[in-house]
């Protein structure tokens, strides 16, 4: 087996998967060791970044298909980030898409790695849309899993898997629940979170955000950095202090739609709030009232899992890291 | 389509399964309508019971192989009692089959049940190894799910999967998680649970029980009758009252060794509770005390789930329908 450091991302063409690679490339170590090679596997052929300091291998795959998973981690990647998935909105309205992606391809990558025998780090991406209430408080470490989603039950089931595949000692498995991401660099898209993000990235680049809830709706956030910071500490960690339990609730930075605003205006004036339009959309407050709003996530917080500061802190690493630091007039 | 009344129960072969056929033989209704045909589904072709007030199929067959979950439903069963599994100690010995047997072929049924499209109640048995703590009093309805084996793992898994064919309605899913079944009947067994039963069943039996715990190990149980009342209720419950999270712990009579030896002294008097010897085994006391060991199963209370009254009913229980109501000198 080659002891040169090999890490394999899956889903490396999604927004996770390309921030973690930047991040990668500007520090090209894990646990103290420099990366010699990365290999990047997605639907669509990812384009390898120009001017890393290791080799990069790209890999056009679906995980679910006979064969594709074992060629994945045929170089027995010491590290496996393993990111790709449909999104929640495709995998409910093709439910056979969904469950092939997302349940299939998490099981064969995990199998294809049990077959390998070398034991690497996993870290797996879940999300909050395991939750599904009822909420009486914030979610704690021990809340159980009842998704509203098929995308949601995808997850909940690869957490089972990568649990029981790690206390068998097939892999050293790591799942990171994520909370939502904000501010989501790119295009509004059409989730019904998308407004979390929209208000901020729209105002912030003078075009006009739609607000479909109240400004006392109150929702949980990571921002992109915080996001990959999870990935990376989730790869470093001591698989001992998981007790077994290699399933973590991430740290969120609760904000009111108000508080949110609030930021927004530190960052870019009275004129950026200007360019908010309240819309109401009771479909879109009927589904965001039914997430989960705040977490106690104590036990990765116990586990060096560092969260942002607050909304301005994540408002400011949106203004450094998609607008080069400059809010336009 | 057939409007007679057809149920369908796979792992007809086992104690549960010989032990609902047997019910539903003398009490031959569900949902207020006569049985008409029951299909009886195990590995080994499981025997028809004689003088069945409805027909019986029988049919030898391995759900995790293909085709044999949609020829198992073929005919459009309105009720589906799905039991079937590899049990605890061989999914822990035996991954693969443990994995094709107790997650493909939960799958590969649910799966041929919604291609089919005609939306039967399913009853699915869980039971309480989803449960792996960290304990801090009794497990509650909103517990999470860390199961401590690959069997525990398959069942969180199943009951996800029953969750989302239910909220998408591919069928009518009903998930019991099943305590411990006491008084087991049969042969003792290896099971690290074994002696539970044992410590009733063979001294009323005349024989010797080794007991390996100490008298104040404090575990929940129901009986064998009540787990089929279990059953049958979960088959006829008002799926509107489920709130969308079909997968319910199920309640139980908690109870110590102590007690559980008092209950045996009033059913067989000192003769019998000087058939027990008392021989430590260290590792299996580490093992009961890793399980969980009362629950509070509200949402089944209140959904009309009715458990034993106390331990002295379950050994009634066991006598009256193991022994024929008589404990022999």
């Amino acid at each position: 087996m080659n002891s040169d450091l090999h890490v394999l991302v899956t889903g490396a063409a999604g927004m996770i998967g390309q921030k973690l690679i930047a991040r990668l490339m500007r520090e090209p170590r894990l646990g103290g060791k420099p990366i010699a090679r990365m290999t990047l596997v997605d639907i669509a052929d990812p384009v390898a970044p120009k001017g890393a300091p290791f080799k990069i291998q790209t890999r056009a795959g679906d995980l679910s298909l006979p064969g594709e998973a074992s060629a994945a981690v045929a170089d027995s990647p010491q590290y496996v980030f393993h990111l790709a998935g449909v999104v929640s909105g495709e995998a409910e309205t093709d439910f056979d898409k969904g469950y092939r992606v997302n349940i299939d391809g998490t099981r064969f990558l995990f199998e294809a790695i049990r077959q390998r025998g070398h034991k690497p780090r996993v870290v797996f991406t879940s999300s909050a849309a395991v939750y599904g209430g009822p909420f009486d408080g914030p979610v704690t470490d021990d809340f159980h899993l009842t998704p509203h989603s098929s995308y949601g039950v995808a997850k909940a089931i690869g957490e089972q898997l990568l649990a029981d595949y790690t206390r068998r000692g097939f892999f050293d498995g790591v799942g990171i629940r994520l909370p939502a991401i904000t501010v989501r660099p790119g295009k509004p898209n059409k989730a019904a979170s998308g407004f979390f993000s929209s208000i901020i990235r729209e105002p912030l680049a003078g075009e006009i955000a739609m607000l479909p809830v109240e400004e006392d709706t109150l929702h949980s956030h990571a921002s992109p950095r915080a996001a990959i910071g999870y990935l990376l500490h989730a790869a470093t960690l001591d698989m001992a202090k998981l007790d077994g339990r290699p399933n973590l609730m991430m740290p969120a930075v609760a904000c009111t739609i108000a508080g949110q605003i609030e930021a927004l205006r530190k960052a870019g004036g009275d004129a950026a709030v200007a360019r908010i339009r309240r819309v109401r959309d009771t479909l879109i407050e009927r589904i965001v009232a039914s997430w989960p709003h705040t977490f106690e996530a104590n036990r990765a917080l116990a586990l060096g899992f560092v969260p942002d500061k607050d909304f301005d802190e994540i408002v400011a690493i949106h203004v450094e890291d998609e607008l080069a630091g400059k809010v336009p007039a």
